[in-house]
């Protein structure tokens, strides 16, 4: 590991701290938030976004919530209501509803302790949802590079970066890690409208690692396959269901079309928190449908004639025939996914029993 | 046809007026035109866009170029350097290498006498040009609307209306027809980046019209197809080559693919005009690259890291079998195009010649 790793949340002084990822890249700016209703919104407003970063963001969230209980009834009580306002400000991200789980069972195990040693134990566990995110996209990272060759260009979507997650990325930390090997890889950054996290975030980032990139529009990668110069696809996911369908920022499942078209192999990575077992496939994902005003309304500037009528989903979802593989922390997965998905389910969850 | 017709560009008191599309639809302001470089200025930076449109400015710019010559050796060479000013402004669009064609023969054919009555001459094919531009669109209006059922959700990408020919449209001329038919239809608007022509400019005249619509990212299409919500796609053309290839707007290609994949009918429209029957196929077709500033800054906005690169290609190409038909002011052409393309242009051809 780097010795200086971007994240864009930690905690710190008994604050939980957020790059505000809506203000990049003009400021880099950083929220210090006190209140679990702060975290809500920033997950909701996308000052923290990416789905293992909402993760992150929501166990510490938990923290913030229950520390002023006064006792284990009180306790019990605003952490119910902390995990539905949190669950509640997004309703796609899988690790969103993960991180949340994880903190139940910590509670259910060590309630009956102290209020104070209740809270640590909370605590504890969001510094381990964070920290084993990062090992998780270090070692996915390490998987998904033997997918890379030297000299690969790879087309890319919104952000799956340091920025996304609690640090060095899922998708983009693959050519983070294939780069970092030294395979010398070119990236198509998909500008990633409405918010326009590729060439915001993901540029921001590559330029500071110094991998050679260039940003497109999302209607563009049809064009660069059929002129042969994308040799293969990455993404990230906010929900993989068990059957592999993913859910992914809107713009991804054309992306995975297209692939199929071109014979160029579309990959998806995550860590197996964004795997959602509970979820038999893609139709059962909720997608988020957020504000008309993030299309119309162009940071600010109406780009629309006043009144104008706009439908924003913020996911699609890409059925499993279409990915290739699913690179995850335990391995790359490849189909069929009911039971390659179980598999890395089984083992990662040996590995959180035993955190516990 | 409507008494008062919405068009973007026409002649009066010796000037070429055009809307300039770059400030809809926040401002409606007049562009006056005196000399060629004027012309090819504004085509360049698509104060004038639209196959259609250009191929009328571009016209009417030929006359601008050559009504100051004063005797016929003069009047050859500024016909040369204002074809090749004007060809050189945008490279795909297959009107503009059309209409400065149709004015070569106009030159041709009354070389020898008045230069008075020569550029007289080219004035009224110009407004020829026009008129019949907007007579096209309603016949192929008329046939597309044919295409289209009283209830459809009809996806179109970039604007192809009034603002794009000499008046009603192409795609969006389809729409009208249908609409003014009495079919009630619903509008799904790609936004169109990287310079937003549908959220600005066919927003703004579905919204003139009281056509219902909502806007979308490019990246959508793929999730509404999947949900079900498209009966049909149709888009317009900046150039079509003899076997069907047609380059169009970047963004046209996936919403072939992904129509093809939903089974749901992806329809071009254009003026036999946007033909090039000298273009065998879409690979051969020159697609414009333009300036990475149109993707990175929005409408003076800086939205990626300064120093970020990016690739602007203007159009992309959809290659003739995923076309279910090819609406034009002849007819509804259906495969194989090779043979009813040719019959189109050889009873356009017969209509011209009436003309000339």
């Amino acid at each position: 590991m780097k010795a200086k790793m971007l994240s864009p949340v930690w905690w710190e002084d008994g604050e939980l701290v957020l790059i505000d990822q809506r203000r990049l890249p003009w400021e880099y700016r950083l929220l210090r938030l006190r209140r679990v209703e702060e975290v809500a919104d920033a997950i909701r407003h996308l000052a923290v976004r990416g789905a293992p970063a909402i993760g992150v963001a929501a166990a510490y969230g938990v923290v913030l919530g229950v520390r002023e209980a006064r006792h284990e009834t009180e306790l019990i009580a605003q952490f119910s209501q902390t995990v539905e306002q949190l669950q509640a400000s997004r309703p796609t991200a899988a690790n969103l509803k993960w991180a949340l789980e994880r903190q139940r069972r910590v509670l259910e195990a060590k309630l009956g302790g102290e209020r104070e040693s209740v809270v640590q134990a909370l605590l504890s566990e969001a510094h381990r949802i964070r920290q084993e995110d990062i090992e998780a996209n270090l070692r996915l990272g390490e998987y998904g590079a033997q997918l890379l060759r030297d000299g690969d260009r790879v087309l890319t979507h919104c952000n799956t970066g340091a920025l996304a997650t609690a640090g060095w990325g899922t998708a983009l930390g693959v050519i983070r890690s294939a780069f970092s090997q030294g395979k010398r890889l070119k990236v198509w950054v998909d500008e990633t409208r409405p918010l326009l996290q590729g060439a915001r975030l993901t540029a921001w980032e590559l330029q500071q690692e110094g991998i050679p990139y260039e940003i497109i529009v999302d209607g563009a990668a049809g064009a660069l396959m059929a002129r042969g110069l994308v040799d293969v696809v990455i993404t990230g996911a906010d929900r993989v269901a068990a059957n592999g369908d993913t859910a992914n920022k809107i713009g991804t499942y054309p992306l995975a079309v297209l692939s199929h078209r071109h014979g160029i192999p579309f990959y998806v990575a995550l860590p197996t928190s964004t795997i959602d077992p509970e979820i038999p496939d893609g139709e059962t994902i909720p997608v988020e449908e957020r504000h008309p005003d993030e299309i119309t309304n162009v940071y600010g500037m109406q780009m629309a004639p006043e009144g104008a009528a706009a439908k924003n989903f913020a996911f699609d979802v890409t059925p499993h025939e279409l990915i290739c593989a699913i690179i995850t922390e335990t391995g790359v997965l490849r189909p069929p996914y009911e039971s390659s998905i179980r598999e890395a389910l089984r083992s990662s969850w040996a590995i959180h029993r035993v955190s516990i």
